[in-house]
């Protein structure tokens, strides 16, 4: 498989249709198109066509995507068909809703260990795995120990910045980032930002 | 201004881009370009000066971006030049982190009403606001009396579709779903996710 020279933004695509084709396998569905996927996401059908023709032939011409086996080969190549061990620094509303959500489950991530810095959250347990909180002093001896590349910060944004600089110097390479601060991080750790306003403002051009 | 026909996805990416203004203008920058942007955001140069300019002339020429004014230029077009009031629904832990959540300020968007079904919830104060969490049959007649055009969904996944046909019927035109379902709305209502799962999955392929 080419994985040379991929442009960042079909990779970013890449779960967007992941997403839209667990949900059709959850309605029973089995053959989609480049048609239905873009209208389910308002993307161009010739676009989704485009993205997936980096990675190889997954349907063909008039018959369609066949939905798992499409489903499986996205899995793959965005490597969530094993399982990330993911560090979540935050045990506050934000922290415990994460450590709480359902929809990490057979998407590729467990969340295994949680810290704070607040002695009345740590020692106690957190979320459907029932998690010890941790002293946040322990993070990059964790992270290392248990050499997890992945890093959730859901701490409030004055805190946000030494927690991402402790996460990528003990290793970690990806950052899902809560606070609403940017962060800066060294070459090679990328940071994605879950950020509700960009999402409202998807919205309010059409209202 | 043109506002025909412009791809959603092109809509979709200005919330970025006004972003990435809003943290260079927080670094106390002035001038940008499409190179500078295209680098912070893993989108090609070119794609950005495309989709600005389905919206107009916004530089010149081999002299960048006036930062301030794309910002104002952006915000215009994406209508958060005002303030939208916004209703959330789901007083749990998420709930209380949206409801607390620092990003909204400024950026078009204030959280004027907030439900529950939760008895132990409703009536008390919650948020950055101080609202009063209110009984969840009062919804549609609170969406319809204040003409609330805009809904977080922070429910359980069970009650995510509850919610939001709810709110549809009320006359909310945009709805922001935490819960990890889809849910299904009439024409003329639009859904933004906020799924931790596909910003992780943008960067395990590169793991």
């Amino acid at each position: 498989m080419v994985r040379r020279s991929i442009p960042d933004i079909v990779v970013g695509r890449l779960p967007v249709y992941l997403r839209a084709l667990s949900f059709l396998l959850a309605e029973g569905r089995q053959i989609t198109s480049s048609q239905e996927l873009g209208d389910r996401l308002g993307i161009s059908s010739a676009q989704i066509r485009k993205d997936l023709s980096h990675f190889g032939e997954f349907g063909k011409q008039g018959t369609g995507y066949d939905i798992a086996f499409l489903y499986d080969q996205l899995r793959q190549i965005l490597k969530v068909d094993r399982m990330w061990d993911v560090v979540l620094v935050g045990a506050g509303n934000l922290g415990k809703a994460i450590a709480d959500y359902g929809g990490f489950a057979g998407k590729g991530f467990m969340i295994t260990a949680i810290f704070d810095n607040d002695p009345d959250k740590i020692g106690k347990p957190m979320g459907i795995n029932n998690l010890i909180v941790r002293d946040v002093s322990e993070l990059a001896n964790a992270i290392r120990s248990s050499e997890i590349k992945i890093g959730i910060i859901a701490t409030p944004a004055r805190d946000a910045a030494a927690v991402a600089k402790a996460m990528a110097e003990a290793g970690v390479k990806a950052i899902l980032n809560y606070a609403p601060i940017t962060i800066t991080v060294p070459a090679g750790v990328r940071v994605q930002y879950i950020d509700p306003v960009v999402g409202l403002q998807r919205m309010t051009y059409y209202l």
